[in-house]
């Protein structure tokens, strides 16, 4: 956590607050982090009781963010913290949003395996399947840099995130073809579709995540920021 | 305002803080619900041009959200709110990170203007058009709720949301049934659909924005509760 400074703090008590906290969304992004590879895992292997699985643990990710944003709440209120104190918790209550969306973008894909698709479209899964792992490796990644606050890597992942929209485009268009030869299985690829694009959405979410980081780390908005400016401030850190 | 009691403030400064960053979200909303009124309109009359400036005037919706979450967290600083206060500030920086989404959405849809369906799909844009103009007045009434911090509004426009998801369903199956049927205009069709989804979406954010008023209001966190008890809620502020 190199980036966080916690022993700097005056108050012992605030420390222990922000340590708390940090250790709450550190368990929630590892529940976040397992429910996808659940979820895509459960799609590759049609196993329909671990789609199940996901869909029944997707409240425990809720009652965390819910937890985890009162307990921000109420160290705002109590220790009155500024400046880099403040951005570090405005940047986890906007992270823990975040992470519980993709949690429910979790259960969508897992939506994938419930309604079955069978041996004929195997390809069509295995393309899904390569786009899941690339999204996963990004969360897991993301999750890391939120760790150590570490505005590099997020300046990084930041820019990768093309990378999964490209891949996204390019099974989006081999689905299209799919569902014009193929119209009966429509419905079945219409699954497919929205589970390729909630790990789209989760792609985007992970670069929200890394866009709080360089908040906190630079004290600098880069939302609606274009790559190259993002990337300039990359290079002044060095 | 009924439930804001900005008067009761001691410090003058910070209701003058409080009211100008409540005109600054109103700002905001109104810019949002302008857009989507734009987007659905372009769409329904094929107006390509006003689709290009709802796509050119989204940027004014990302500076407002930069600018007042900027604001709020320099009001967390400065004035140190505790109890109700923090709480509206929480609100309101969680409301326009939706009010932003909705902004997006709002650029997609104008897509399919862009990628025009033709005359042959009237029917399909009249569906499309109805379910828009269901969302954008529910829009309208989560604006005018939060405005007054109405939460009876809040909680009633909280239920209407399964209205939009029941009508959505039905135009996704009427889709469906046309890609079936004419697999040749797959593509557009699924403009459509992208079109359809981003109006379920955008009512999906109504609700979080109810559910902050909600939780600024009542002082009760709601996500993730059942529409039940949402109601037992406002029963026991009657």
């Amino acid at each position: 956590m190199d980036n966080l400074n916690i022993g700097r703090h005056i108050s012992g008590q605030f420390n222990e607050d922000l340590e708390r906290v940090i250790n709450h969304v550190m368990q929630m992004g590892g529940l976040v982090e397992k429910q996808l590879s659940d979820a895509l895992t459960s799609v590759y292997e049609s196993d329909e009781e671990l789609a199940k699985r996901v869909h029944a643990n997707d409240y425990q990710v809720n009652k965390l963010e819910v937890s985890i944003d009162d307990e921000c709440t109420r160290i705002i209120a109590k220790r009155q913290p500024a400046a880099g104190d403040l951005r570090l918790i405005m940047a986890i209550v906007k992270t823990i949003a975040d992470l519980e969306r993709i949690g429910d973008e979790a259960e969508k894909i897992a939506e994938v395996t419930l309604q079955s698709l069978g041996k004929d479209h195997k390809d069509l899964l295995q393309n899904l399947d390569n786009l899941g792992r690339r999204v996963l490796e990004t969360l897991q990644t993301t999750l890391d840099a939120f760790t150590r606050m570490d505005v590099n890597a997020a300046i990084k992942i930041h820019r990768t995130d093309a990378k999964i929209d490209r891949e996204y485009e390019a099974l989006m268009r081999q689905l299209m073809t799919y569902m014009m030869e193929e119209p009966r299985s429509i419905p079945q690829i219409m699954t497919v579709i929205w589970s390729a694009r909630a790990l789209e959405r989760i792609g985007d979410r992970c670069q929200n995540i890394c866009e709080y980081i360089i908040y906190f780390v630079k004290g600098k908005v880069v939302r609606h920021t274009s790559p190259e400016d993002i990337k300039k401030l990359k290079d002044s850190t060095e």
